[in-house]
């Protein structure tokens, strides 16, 4: 019934019969990917437009699509910390301006696919930086990485279009790599500190604390934005619920697994309690669990297999870059994804084509309808 | 003659005039891709036809394919260790249930393709074990681990199909160079030394001791299967006979080669003596001469000059991913081979599509006949 | 007028009227692409023909095709060092020889396609090298260098063709990358000291010299052949510009644009002195402003944007790669080149199809003239 009502909030709300439903299709309309809100923008002033982009670019980054969830997601970061949201304010707008001036498709621009790397970038260069808050010349490096990241994301995606995979956060990943590598731990203009890997010594010599490796779940969340406190990653995870509870869910259990992989290799306990074990499995789990692939118990299962593999994926590469001083941010997730979109035999009949990803409960839908409409088809064929 | 006999099997074997061919019947019965026995195991029961797959599976690890030789092989291991052999089997195992599980093409999993990367995954995982043989928990890892490969395999499929190359021991190295990320070397569950890189110093101060030298040829091919002793070495060559004798020669050929570029660039002798210097070069050589090109005179110096760059490539690799305590594993000649198979000029036209693909001798034989067939064909079209 | 006489030297050359436009006729001539001597050359003797065939070789190391420009620059090289001048003829003639016994498309070795590669490996491979000048054993892996770039070459471009990239010069970064990693720097037959990244301590104690810097632009040019002279690297200059005027401009711009980036983030003096901050500025430059894409004010600034992206790119990988003792060489031109050439939106339409590249006035025209083409037909289909 909820799913119905949804899937068509226009005809929902031409006969709406009681104040129930009426807040009902309300809320209907501001969940999901608020594809009417494209409709009702396209004539207002560009300011407003580039709002919207950029909002929705900001929800892309937790694999999102919803303008209200990223002013929600926003105001999170800006409660975490004011610097980190004005970075990530300004990463936002400008890799979606800069992908405006160069003339790139205007449905990705509006879709606010130019905009979350250019986030990640500029929260990563500020929460990787040594000089402290409120160091304006960072602005600096935030614009051009930022910018770099759209050169990125339009050069990948001829690459990986032919097999109809999402240029998701390689950009990001090779953008602060780069800037990491450009400055280096010494740098006079732009210092930040090297990353340490999640299995360097000295061995954990203290107790773990259940309490603290529990918090790090929901923190696992915060950490797709590179914020390590509670009260915003809860805001955020409440955001992703306006937007579909089942990748609310999916991200939670994600977490839960990147923890329990963690726990498994022993990390540092640092690693378990500040999130950072957990969020490449959510970002794994999300994608899997009903985003790329329409839900089902088996793709339920595979969701899990992949957390496990984004997260074990996460302390390798880690590790790997540990050694010469770099975080591993969401390579390992973005990785993982991509192989389980490659993925052959009898679950690649799960996977949506690209151009057909809604949100998760969207996705069902869209599949039951479609199946019902070849099989109804089929029937009309036979008569 | 012999050829003859073996291309078509069923209709030797209906008609045997004598006891020498009724003899030489059955030994073409077991040698080469044996697709006869596919046949016959049709509609027998499940567990006999997965071990025909995981025996098919094991003699893939060497770039043959016949249950047979996979056997002798299993037993050669069994024979250097019973632990290294126990591991071999819950590996191939494991990735062949997990491709049925997992819903791959059937044809693909009676062609062993998914058992042989679970393999090497469990017997590197042995190898590279400072827990001491019989450390029961090792099992964990070795069964995720092969689980794994089969994920990796099924994703990289699409793309390498594009090229029509095959996935090979791609995901083997993916996992295995994962896995050791992953446990860092002071894990206190799964530890593991530290590989040591071939020009790794302190330099050669003893004497090169000639015959050890050689004897590393020989180990060379068992070293494919990471078996470090003589015997076995010489039983996997003798199953690999079995499948090819012409393979056979190419991988013995091959092992020498690598030895001579190992001397060129005056490796540690240790990686001599024990054949680590060999394998990668035996398995570049046997990839071209014969396998995924028809034997002739210029494939096989192509195959030599494979086998050449497969061995430097290996010591390059093996150098680089030392310096964070890495082995290279057979890396270096996957990228070689999957070189080798996209060359372009008068060479691309010896390589076979991969789809046929077969024993060497049988690759020789359907390529004369195929072409003796478009000649009949031409003469008919000009009558 | 200068445009005009050029594109048609033929049509020309048959009505001189005078000493001046005749002078002018055969620079023409011997400016551009000099296309008009592949058919001269067509009859002659081979090793004349292979003479040809490498000088182009040696001018498509600077992006150029043209044999004059080539010469010129050998005779730079010979000026700068006659040991270097001698390894870069080696390796060009042993590249484009293996090319032509591999069979490759004689219409590629013609252009000198498969020359480049293995000159920049030979002229690397002496400057990287601690037994000095005259070391005749070096030969020996430069001969293999350089026919091992050979296959690289015929192994990348099917992959890269796919999207109609270049292989550029892929395979010279790695085979040289491969060389340094095999031989290692303790190696006792071919050592060679180990490549000192830019960022790396102690910091600049001493006052950074103007001069010195402004000195280093133009021997960036110089050193896209490893050439750190500077009478050599203006002689390099002056026979790019008699390939293109204004290819040559944007080696200069671009060299100044790798210098500012070197000096944004602080590297070593030395690297901005000798030139090396601006080389990999200079060829991400060259390929987007003109040779790969029609020449315009967009495409101007996109050049710019090119040669900052290369040098901050060429800083990141070089003290990535300094980390184990390699140098980056051009490797980080060639990967933003290629993310250029991918690049969607609307400056695609600004870029050249890869088998209609010719140099950069000569672009200019060509798209002119198919333009005023394809209007003039759009006006006679109205009519």
């Amino acid at each position: 019934m909820w799913m119905e009502t949804k899937a068509d909030p226009q005809d929902a709300s031409r006969k709406p019969t009681s104040t129930i439903q009426r807040l009902m299709n309300s809320l209907m309309m501001v969940t999901g990917d608020m594809e009417s809100l494209d409709k009702y923008m396209q004539d207002k002033w560009f300011i407003l437009q580039l709002a919207v982009w950029a909002c929705r670019g900001v929800s892309r980054v937790i694999l999102a699509n919803n303008p209200l969830s990223g002013v929600l997601m926003l105001v999170a970061l800006y409660w975490a910390s004011p610097w980190q949201g004005l970075l990530g304010t300004v990463g936002v707008m400008t890799s979606t301006l800069t992908a405006v001036i160069l003339g790139q498709d205007s449905a990705e621009v509006c879709a606010g696919l130019y905009g979350f790397n250019g986030m990640l970038v500029s929260l990563l260069m500020g929460v990787f930086n040594a000089a402290g808050d409120w160091y304006w010349w960072l602005l600096l490096p935030v614009c051009l990485g930022a910018a770099t990241s759209v050169f990125l994301f339009s050069g990948f995606s001829p690459v990986l279009d032919r097999w109809d995979l999402p240029v998701a956060v390689f950009p990001f990943n090779v953008v602060i790599i780069l800037y990491f590598l450009c400055t280096g731990p010494n740098n006079p203009y732009f210092p930040h500190p090297v990353a340490i890997p999640p299995s360097s010594p000295p061995p954990n010599i203290t107790e773990l604390i259940t309490s603290e490796v529990l918090r790090g779940i929901p923190l696992g969340v915060g950490q797709i934005f590179a914020c390590g406190a509670l009260g915003p990653s809860l805001l955020i995870l409440g955001a992703l619920c306006l937007y579909s509870p089942l990748q609310a869910l999916h991200a939670l259990l994600g977490s839960a697994v990147g923890t329990l992989a963690g726990l498994s290799v022993a990390v540092r306990h640092e690693s378990l309690y500040w999130g950072l074990s957990g969020f490449n499995g959510a970002l794994g789990c999300m994608a899997v669990g009903g985003l790329f692939f329409t839900f089902s118990w088996r793709t339920h299962l595979l969701a899990i297999a992949c957390a496990f593999l984004s997260a074990y994926s996460d302390i390798a590469l880690s590790n790997l870059l540990g050694t010469v001083g770099l975080p591993a941010c969401s390579l390992a997730a973005t990785l993982t994804t991509t192989l389980m979109m490659l993925l052959t035999g009898s679950l690649a009949a799960h996977r949506l084509p690209l151009a057909r990803v809604r949100a998760p409960e969207q996705n069902l839908r869209s599949r039951s309808r479609w199946e019902a409409g070849s099989t109804a088809e089929g029937e009309s064929t036979d008569v």
